[in-house]
């Protein structure tokens, strides 16, 4: 990465004050070198005597954004950032999957990467389009996955999955879960699901309790045009994306998702591997 | 069974204008046999030239109770039957796991029965009590199962599992489903639980997509006083009772279940087993 | 315990020099409280200066019998031993499913037996017959499970099933495990079976590797008349008891399993109920 | 495919005398269009008056070869035919996942081939090799699938995994399933392992009964250098392929796998996606 470091943006884990506390001194240490730093407004809030810097807007297209806190805002921030920009997560709890320092390495860390010692590792985020009667009603990025499942009350339901245009199948369950090979370790591997390896061009599709036991999980391609219709009449049925959004769907609702044109592009500095990270969060082996 | 029968019940699947007519005919070919009969609301409301007669109250004891419709109506009729009293599930649509007889097979079978001819088989129930800060909120009885899930929306939650007083385990996962061995071919199924044969004195306890892959379905027997009680402050939880009633659960509710002391007394009249119902329904060997 | 113990048979695990050690140990701790003690060959040949005491036999009725080693172990003694015979597991490993108390507590819990303050807990044993052209042609009991399955280099089996005298299924799978309820936490639970909880009369059947998905396992009553027949005529397949033994069948021999009359009786002296020891073992809630 | 066809090699399911039959019949028809055609000697052996034209020979480059058998007389076919030459698959039988057309459409589908409208659709292979002490011992393509697997009488083995070199995992279970796509519908999928699209570029990894309820199914890039090597001392494993095929494997062994430079080349005609055959072979939304 030959282009230098001139500004950088700093997401802090919301309602934490350690996460808000080391943000400020990061933000200090990124000045005292000269380089430009956006705040989120919680983190603005919190500086003395005030604050007259640049507010953290995700549209910007900074050098580098830094996030502290954990897989959950890394999930989030990553979903929301302009493609293409350099993010380091910084965990300050225990070990994430995505997240890849630890709070103690983050200024050594820094010092690598402000000297352009890094490497990205691009990670593939989904599309997803909701159409309602041709209309396109909502458009949603994610990281992790999208699901779409029954609320607790309702009965089973069904949906249609088609690919590139031809039908898959239908599926009787509680829900289906569209994941990235990042999410294939999250709510996918709870369901059943296989762990993908992120390099692959894949998704999988993992129904949720199915009523069919044939109906097992499947990756496709990510270069698939992938739409799952809603066939259920009474159900109350939301898609959620990567966990943390939500919306209710309706009777003939469609959800289209394809490979986002550009991934998030994680910052890598460790020689870690994906299945180093496997081992050590999902105690394989042990 | 050497008890005359005099007396006989007559549910209808609910909203259906074929189970309505079927009641009425068998309402008649009962009275023509000087046996009374009460029948419900809905299918007196359409007796011709009006009607008199006894309306269905499932808390009395007659000496046959007769279901016409599918597994879905004999699970609510069995729930609320008077313990000990026999019923007959006649099936208007596909053969079912509980419904006895097809509808060709109606008239036959009672002749059966009425001339004695016939065998009960006991299946368990469950008692449910929901109880919050001390005061038992609600009671239910279960046929089925009894499952604890999260809304579509909320994030994982944690329950804690005691048997008897002493601690079992503490789930992550999206719920809990506790089923009878006649409901362990339904939800419990699609879930990942076993099959458990009726004749044994068990409950499964089998979590919704667990976050732990160690917690897998487990057997225990029915005399167990289970405990469920809900760890998760912020998460929108349901208990739902055999897929067909349901009721919201707070932070630190507890669930205690344990065996009615009497079942629900199916009528046998084929040599059909378990396992051949099994066959039939679940496509095995195919 | 009413009954006061005089005589006490000791199995050590085979090849352990600390087995045969512990053993030889405890036999002296024994005598001096005037206790006639057995021991086994390999543990006899250790005792200096040579050994004229008595040789155990699992066929004696020994008041008590101790077991020095692992769950391994302690299925093979428990198999063979005298029904009806309190059996003590000493783990000199690591925390055991089976074995009740660790080596630091031997000679206190000693002294509690041999004051009559302990209580019994009865597992299950299966005995199995194997029947080639009618003829009894082997019989076996089992602690665990018994397992059916092809070799490496044979195709998939068909084993067709049968409970009492009825067909339950036809298996087209790698083999079939059938396992009694302290089984059902080994080579059960790698294969997919659910836990059952010993006290259940349960036996589980779980195929291992099924090509039909709905091939679910299922829980039976253990006094069941079980019968699983070889269909397939060029397979290798095998047999195998506990893992421990090993036997091969040929096409059309017919494997019966039964309930024993009598299990095993397990020495039990600590309040740890069977789910503290799941916690313990499969990291339940880690 | 503008390269008109001279030459078509035939291969026929062993021991089928329909085979037999249909592949000399098409040889005729072949031979009466000017096209030089190959068959093997048990076909040849069937022929009047006798045969003196050209044996099979998979190393040979014809122009086309067409299998007349099932899916298993492709698979071997496949395995062994040259890289790059066009391979139809005729099913004798019931419809297969990877012949593409039935008997009664073998002629019509000739006359489009041989007019060049048709389609190939690349398969990968997997290349094997067995490096036992640094020397590469044998050597081995499989199409499906390549299965390390202890036999029936031996206990649970140890594998490590390594990818590009790095660790991966160790396992503890039965066995290990190294599958191609094509593949994953087969004993990947008996195993609990993901339907994988063959478009994908990935290899399935699918434990057989692991010890370790973490160990789960993974997809990885099939570019990756993929190293098992045999860590259990006493143990009897073997190593098959494509399940037609075996090798004993000895401790400390490395089974090494990489995608093969060019894959199995399977006509295609139909319009019939992956997705259908799915559906029709699984009973999937049945």
């Amino acid at each position: 990465m030959s282009q230098p470091i001139r500004s950088v943006g700093l997401v802090a884990k919301g309602g934490s004050r350690e996460a808000v506390r080391s943000t400020n001194e990061l933000a200090d240490w990124l000045e005292r070198r000269d380089i430009r730093v956006a705040i989120e407004e919680e983190v603005a809030a919190a500086r003395e005597p005030g604050f007259n810097g640049d507010l953290y807007d995700p549209v910007n297209g900074y050098d580098l954004v830094v996030v502290l806190g954990g897989d959950g805002t890394l999930l989030a921030a990553g979903r929301a950032v302009c493609p293409g920009v350099p993010i380091l997560g910084v965990n300050l709890g225990q070990l994430g999957f995505l997240t890849e320092i630890a709070r103690a390495e983050l200024y050594p860390s820094l010092v690598e990467i402000l000297a352009g010692r890094f490497a990205v590792e691009e990670r593939s985020l989904l599309e997803i389009t909701v159409v309602r009667a041709d209309e396109e009603l909502a458009f949603y990025r994610v990281f992790n996955d999208a699901v779409i499942a029954k609320s607790a009350l309702s009965r089973i339901i069904e949906l249609t999955l088609k690919a590139d245009g031809g039908l898959v199948t239908t599926y009787r369950s509680d829900g289906l879960i569209i994941s990235t090979p990042t999410g294939s370790t999250a709510y996918n591997l709870s369901a059943g699901g296989p762990i993908v390896n992120p390099l692959l061009p894949a998704v999988v599709l993992t129904p949720i309790c199915p009523h069919t036991f044939s109906l097992r999980p499947i990756v496709v391609p990510d270069q698939s045009r992938i739409e799952v219709t809603l066939e259920t009449q009474e159900a109350e049925v939301y898609l959620t994306l990567d966990g943390q959004e939500g919306t209710k769907l309706r009777y003939l609702d469609t959800v289209r998702l394809i490979r986002a044109a550009k991934g998030v592009h994680l910052v890598r500095l460790s020689g870690r591997t994906f299945y180093d990270n496997l081992r050590g969060k999902l105690r394989w082996g042990g």
